[in-house]
């Protein structure tokens, strides 16, 4: 029985326990570089910081976005902040231009807070579908027309998968002639399997990004926006002034520290999750699951019968955390993280494997 | 000239430099107990926490709160994330309900921050304006009942009043019987010259609180929100899931330790904060300026002609920082942090007469 099971990911985000296997939230489970500890010991910082972000941390950012400079960007407690204030700050702009409520298009399947985070704001979600997990360009054209603010996610929590450049390129073209503010969330532009990143360009471009993921710091919350729209980066300071002030100063240490960090980090990294990602691709499929094969982030998203049971019955009978579909506006998916140890992966399919043959009987 | 001049908190907040006097943010210069940093060396945490925040930390927050329990508390980033998330989650409840949009009763002069978060939040700002900086209970009286929410503040940010707790307890009675919520902020509570805090009570209130002031964590950003609602509370951690996600992880450890240090340093640094207090009262009397005498918090708000001349030749001419009495909504005024040693409060006091001599000639 699913009815009466108001589940929703704040239920499980941070839940641990002996024998419980999460395939939950976006948890790296490997440690950060052992250099953001290393400036702990004499940290004596108490002061409020700059409500933008420490100078340091960026100046670092700087090298990797070109034309910008510091004041491109705003660190934030985490991709979250970044992209509520974005959001924020464009429906109150264009709210007080007057008219209805300004419209914003969401790529369905979607990260599951873009929805609330939407509303909350006040804008009015319009959607279009992918399709095996990508834009469809005609109908993304064809809806973009109508309005003011687009989300994009390459690569794709919970789709896994990375858009074509081509796309890209025609998004920057028609949003730019459109003057539609694009927030592009690449908080896995680090996880790529297949390509580098392609940083989309323009004018109302707003990049989302993170040291979560890339660096696994998810519970110290740095984040950032980086945009050449200085009207929207000034509205988003001040926001942020009244909002939650300053990121924490120590975690944004922390996140300078990261930035110094040898690139064969990053790379060695990426040999995990490929390996990972190898492996649940692989376990899936033999378990007759029909999904996507991941060419980005560390997310699987397979179709599965009766997605509320399975949710609810794999955590209270097998302690297996996953997420439902429906978070993500795919009722018949469930999503699966892989940031986990290969034996914990093993270990996890195993359990569906068995849940799903009780299921057949 | 002061026109063009479009001063703004945000631009003053965290601004150091060689010979600036700031009597700008409220950022206390003594650092915190040394305890806090004692857990730096060996940390080694890096996972999302519970987005309700650490239950150490919330633990520790019950013994202060008679009736509570862990779950009635959420730990956000600085008191202001939690204004932000309560009036939001408050607002989009009540709009869910229809009607027109909820109203929300403000006391001026109020908190600069509290105007911008009632109208992003969507809310009706009306105003009860204050008498020697405390509350005329029959204007709240009229003016509540058109409110479905209230924010107080005591002691109060700018005008360092205290409110008699006769008061608090009529508006703990009208409150309830009216059934709106109550935001009590009381970021200032253990820093309060005359008497004990008296900690508000009623179905529907909400105790905001933070670590900044009382052991001067400010740049860390730790706060909390605390209530016996405890839908409220749960609407709250669902909102902040999208938002911010958990409170950064470091920071919530260090405030825990904070919660361990003995009484006497809240004790020792109350008697700082007065001794200051007496110093810049008489500093300022001796000036001839209008002020209140400060009964808590760390502010003298005395009337000033042409504060925006002041606030900018100030800046600019004598590297002195304060604070614009129009961004809490009282424009004859000026706000003066005494969040300084003596020697910088002298030097401050010293350079603001000399300014005023010029003007008189």
């Amino acid at each position: 029985m699913s009815e009466n099971r108001n589940m929703t990911p704040a239920m499980f985000i941070g839940v641990q326990g002996e024998g419980i296997i999460s395939f939950g939230s976006g948890q790296p489970d490997l440690p950060p570089p052992k250099e953001v500890y290393g400036i702990l010991p004499e940290y004596d910082g108490f002061r409020y910081g700059l409500i933008q972000g420490q100078e340091n941390l960026r100046d670092a950012l700087v090298k990797q976005y070109p034309l910008s400079t510091a004041d491109s960007f705003v660190i934030t407690n985490g991709a979250s902040e970044a992209l509520d204030l974005a959001l924020r700050a464009i429906s109150l702009g264009e709210r007080k231009n007057g008219g209805g409520k300004p419209r914003c298009l969401l790529c369905r399947p979607y990260y599951y807070s873009y929805l609330p985070l939407v509303e909350y704001a006040g804008l009015e979600p319009v959607f279009t579908e992918l399709r095996e997990g990508r834009i469809v360009y005609e109908d993304f054209e064809r809806k973009i027309k109508d309005c003011r603010v687009v989300l994009i996610n390459s690569p794709s929590n919970p789709t896994g998968r990375v858009e074509a450049i081509e796309t890209l390129k025609e998004i920057e073209k028609i949003t730019e002639k459109l003057g539609v503010y694009v927030l592009s969330d690449e908080v896995y532009k680090d996880l790529i399997y297949i390509r580098k990143n392609y940083l989309i360009k323009g004018p109302h471009v707003v990049t989302i990004n993170s040291f979560s993921k890339t660096f696994a710091m998810t519970g110290l919350r740095v984040g950032y926006l980086w945009s050449l729209d200085k009207e929207l980066v000034r509205k988003v300071i001040e926001m942020k002034s009244h909002t939650s002030m300053n990121t924490s100063i120590i975690a944004q240490e922390m996140a300078y520290t990261a930035t110094t960090v040898p690139k064969r980090y990053v790379e060695e990294q990426l040999r995990i999750w490929k390996s990972r990602r190898d492996m649940i691709y692989k376990g899936m499929v033999e378990l007759g699951l029909d999904l996507w094969k991941p060419e980005g982030a560390f997310y699987v998203f397979p179709r599965i019968d009766n997605p509320r049971d399975f949710v609810w019955d794999m955590f209270h009978d097998y302690k297996v955390i996953t997420y439902l579909g429906e978070w993500f506006g795919a009722p018949d998916r469930v999503r699966f993280s892989y940031a986990l140890d290969v034996d914990k992966i093993e270990e996890g399919i195993h359990r569906v494997k068995k849940y799903l043959k009780t299921r057949r009987r």
